[in-house]
């Protein structure tokens, strides 16, 4: 599929030789500027790379370009890390011809391993050389580590008479070679914005999107979502809560939502999609916390991948979120059908005969008649082929 | 093998009827009345049984007997399912002969099923009447689910020259009937100890022992801890802290260690015991918070699982706990050897000749350099096996 980028925006992904055969290499390029705003992991464990760039962004957060390589996630590798993802970006920078401190660097792969740093040096050139306006599957092809199939989502759309692109793309649930479910997500506008407006933009839909998923439970060391906003869409400006942030939001949610069943989905080994969602709570803190307790919980991914309607184990762990809740005003509904009702349980249900838990895409609803919060967490079942997976790969 | 009662106890296991073949109800009794402490599931999905419990103790926690079925947690019951503990509990008083309110009743299986209360009330008589000083089999039969092996452990020891008797036995990580990794765990001593020193010697034992593992991060809706006391040992009075408690808490943290190390090791599936020891923490909860990330971390357990030394999990999962250290100061240690120093990756590891997460019992011990308090964590690694029986299960 072809999907296009916004105004001013090229991209491009190479194998530079990081990993032996496939693309290893990606660039994101703007002509003009960009409003920048970006989220890191909160793992204690930062990437030298996550450590650069979160500096960088606070005392500039005009940003030129990104530059992703995947197969070394150059962490825990000290001060000669952090030289090295200094290395990297400035020599992006001096390709590109664009100020130092405007290239944002991110890393994915192996964790604990210094990076060779010849390959993406001397790799450089013929990445920004085959910068192209077709080149976003290039790129997204290019941050992939295990990912089955890349992710990339796009929306045009209309702020006051004028068409606006958002174009993101994304990496996932590759938990073999990287070590960990490292989750890369940029995002990519020529939305005319204010800073304000890119940054609350973006906390707000990470929150109902990558920050509601689960696949493992492990938090990466190098987690990244940036948003860059050119402006040269040229429409009026978009502040924070102003005329046409209502717009950008709802498509930015559809993109990010998107990119975000697309991680969960290519959860190693994964076949099917859970979408869990609690309401009645006090707060959406804790509907959110029950939730990913839920979706989180191995013994649901188990029922779930089984097939097997076991709302027992979706009730006690919500129990056992440590979300405080009276279970005999508890309703759980499992693809629409009730299970659970003021506590009390509809009887048993032949599994042979229910299509619960039988599709690619289940649901979980749990209402606990505690409030008027909501939440929704995206997750996936477990299979054997996880297991088998994570086992057996040497460090 | 056959282990020794304390003074005073008795004991029985044996088939009712709430399952097919196998043993299903168990009978703990004490000639005089025993000092008790109990702890409970912090579920908020509480079984009917643990509701009972806990109110019964509130108001007297001078208690004769414990009776236990397995096969039906009688959980998310409501109000019939809180009618038939108490008849079952006063159904076993009457038959025991001892007052009301002075027996406690457990329950663990399937979650969201009224219990079959018949063979249950017609069973008791002949439970009461096999009541042998030899019963400790059978009831530690009577109290498993999909345990694979009976879990009993015991000591002798002296206080004040006076020998004290402590048995204990535990049900574990089956997570396939009761739906969830219900742990129950009664302790009988015939020591001559204070309320408060029964109470604080089960809690603090707890702390480091029961409450220090994890199978699956799943928290039952039926977890119950006992310690009782009857005194017939007839030593001089064991107080909080005084003369012989500490004696006392050695020889229960044993026994706990013990039970709780079984629990663990029959966790589905599991093939290996993992330890995981954090030290130089801040505080001993932020210690064990780190620990409980590691060992919890699916990733780990497939990496031991695989005898795999992936540091790099250890050291993400660590980071990711919430707990905030400097990773340059951070050391690892797996199976003695050590493969991170100060933040410093030792090297590449030759994954087939390494003796590392080979052996049967694997360790993993990070130092944060952070402070001075450690904590440790017992676990198991995952396998196939526990995707298989936990997806295909029947609710």
């Amino acid at each position: 599929m072809k999907y296009t980028l916004p105004k001013g925006f090229l991209a491009n992904g190479i194998c530079c030789g990081v990993k032996k055969k496939r693309k290893d290499l990606a660039v994101l390029y703007s002509e003009t500027a960009c409003r920048t705003a970006a989220l890191f992991t909160k793992n204690s464990v930062k990437a030298a790379p996550v450590i650069l760039a979160r500096k960088q962004l606070r005392k500039n957060s005009d940003i030129r370009a990104v530059v992703v390589n995947s197969g070394n996630a150059n962490c825990m590798t000290g001060a000669r890390g952090l030289a090295d993802a200094k290395k990297m970006a400035e020599k992006a920078a001096a390709v590109l011809n664009v100020p130092k401190d405007t290239v944002v660097v991110s890393s994915t792969g192996i964790i604990g391993q210094f990076m060779r740093m010849e390959p993406i040096l001397d790799g450089m050139s013929g990445l920004v050389a085959g910068l192209s306006r077709d080149g976003i599957n290039d790129a997204a092809d290019g941050i992939m580590t295990t990912d089955r199939f890349r992710k990339i989502s796009s929306r045009t759309f209309d702020i006051g008479g004028v068409p606006v692109t958002l174009t993101g793309i994304a990496k996932g649930a590759g938990m073999i070679d990287p070590n960990m479910a490292t989750m890369l997500c940029y995002l990519l506008t020529d939305a005319n914005m204010s800073r304000d407006a890119v940054r609350k933009a973006l906390k707000d839909s990470s929150d109902v999107s990558f920050n509601a998923i689960t696949v493992d439970g492990d938090m990466s060391t190098n987690d990244t979502v940036m948003l860059m906003a050119n402006g040269m869409a040229e429409n009026r400006l978009i502040k924070e809560n102003g005329a046409g942030f209502g717009i950008f939001r709802k498509n930015l949610d559809e993109v990010t939502e998107e990119l975000a069943r697309m991680v969960v989905l290519d959860g190693e080994g994964a076949t099917k999609l859970m979408e869990v969602k609690v309401k009645g709570a006090r707060t959406s803190a804790e509907a959110k916390k029950a939730a990913k307790a839920i979706a989180g919980s191995l013994l649901v991914k188990c029922a779930v991948l089984g097939g097997d309607p076991n709302w027992g184990r979706v009730a006690s762990s919500a129990g056992g979120s440590g979300v405080k809740f009276d279970p005999e005003k508890m309703d759980i509904t499992l693809d629409g059908v009730a299970f659970l009702r003021n506590g009390k349980a509809r009887g048993k249900v032949d599994r042979k005969t229910t299509s619960v838990f039988k599709g690619h895409d289940v649901k979980i609803e749990v209402d606990l008649h505690n409030g008027r919060s909501e939440a929704r967490v995206f997750s996936c079942d477990i299979s054997k082929k996880y297991i088998a997976l994570n086992s057996y790969y040497t460090t």
